[in-house]
């Protein structure tokens, strides 16, 4: 039987890989709308150690990659935005207008980023830096179901990153998860930018009951954070200068 | 509005949790029909060190394990099994007949391994091992779409399993994998016992088109498995006696 429809293009489906970087514990997020003739994708926090692996994904899987994109300025990998910028003609790099850092495209809470009939909406998280953002698959009926939240080091499984430096604070941190975060759906699938345990996914819900810092109360939260006592990052003086610049922002001239 | 149905219990829905572990790159799957009220689970190679994390994670979302499973006798890892039975009374150690070690339950080709309404077809893949089985989740208006098959290391991502010792045999295992894997739906998604370079998941239409070994003719195949020199495996000796009495079979009397 044939049914008339409003528009010419078939309902997006999201094709979705979750990637491993171990030195870092860094995850990597392919993302592409796979129904789109284009199949445009983004990638969310590449590394610049494994960035060959994941172009090599992206020709596999016949996508078009149109955005690199991050969290927020780490420091403790270098991105891989910059080479892939050089790899990968017409690509263009995103990052939060708030963190400070070089990139084509910045983003500011409320943005839409597309990728053909598919999006990822903006939201701040600062805390762990000044400029983290978590990027949330759109709200919608041909949208993931549930909902995919990806929250770089705003919040881990049973985590949370680090407040005491690049603008860190355990207060803003802690509104921004209970603000931003706990206030999707239960069922939102939680997609960290590290895991040092071997998970790979959480939800909202699991957080909202077993997270061991941010369950508790804003008092005791900041007393867990101000009382960590963790090594000065090793990579830190390396890879923020770096990142800064989204890994190698200005490409000299014979990089592509 | 009210609806009659035929059945009284709601539809089968499937929690996933794919779990790594760093030291042996192994992955752990759990399973678990999330619509039942008894929320039956099942554990696939799980490992001996991760066995606290994952048990953990059982009861956080309230799940209840009935079976820890083998895809093989593994050589690389010590499998938790045996623990996951001392720790939690009740739940069964499932290899395949085939491989000849201990276990509660034996698998043979064909088998159906049900947790409520969802459950795992058995398909054996020799090649790697003389044992070696791949589940797959089953066929039906209410299993999972896409189906999904754990490998083992029958076929690992753009890889595959040595068969230079256990009863290993190159030609088996091309057997295996274009009879038993490469016929399943080409979206079917591959999850293997291991990776090495941080992918976590593939699917057969990529392996068909992409795998470097397994896309070659099968004279072809068995020249590249003589001739890769690779080093003995160094936990062998541990592993596979202790694997084949399923890690931990026969438990002290005060291990539980």
């Amino acid at each position: 039987m044939e049914s008339y429809t409003t528009s010419s293009q078939s309902s997006p489906k999201l094709l979705f890989r979750q990637l491993f970087e171990k030195e870092s514990s860094t995850y990597t997020y392919l993302l592409a709308d796979s129904a789109h003739p284009d199949k445009p994708a983004v990638l969310i926090d590449p590394v610049d150690k494994t960035v060959d692996r994941d172009l090599n994904l992206v020709k596999d899987l016949g996508l078009k990659l149109i955005y690199a994109m991050n969290t927020h300025v780490h420091a403790d990998h270098v991105t891989g935005t910059g080479l892939i910028k050089g790899k990968v003609p017409g690509v263009k790099s995103v990052i939060s207008k708030a963190s400070g850092s070089k990139a084509d495209v910045f983003v500011e809470p409320g943005d839409k980023i597309c990728f053909g009939n598919l999006f990822l909406e903006v939201r701040a998280t600062p805390g762990h830096t000044v400029g983290c953002v978590t990027y949330v698959t759109g709200d919608g009926p041909d949208q993931p179901q549930p909902r995919m939240a990806f929250t770089g080091d705003a919040l881990l499984i049973r985590g949370c990153g680090r407040t005491d430096f690049q603008g860190g604070s355990s207060q803003q941190l802690y509104k921004s998860v209970h603000s931003q975060i706990f206030t999707l759906p239960k069922e939102t699938l939680l997609y960290p930018a590290h895991d040092y345990k071997g998970f790979t996914v959480t939800t909202v819900g699991e957080e909202i009951l077993y997270n061991p810092r941010l369950t508790k109360d804003e008092e005791t939260f900041k007393g867990i954070m101000e009382n960590l006592n963790l090594p000065y990052p090793k990579m830190i003086d390396v890879a923020v200068p770096a990142n800064m610049v989204c890994g190698l922002q200005d490409l000299p001239s014979n990089a592509s």
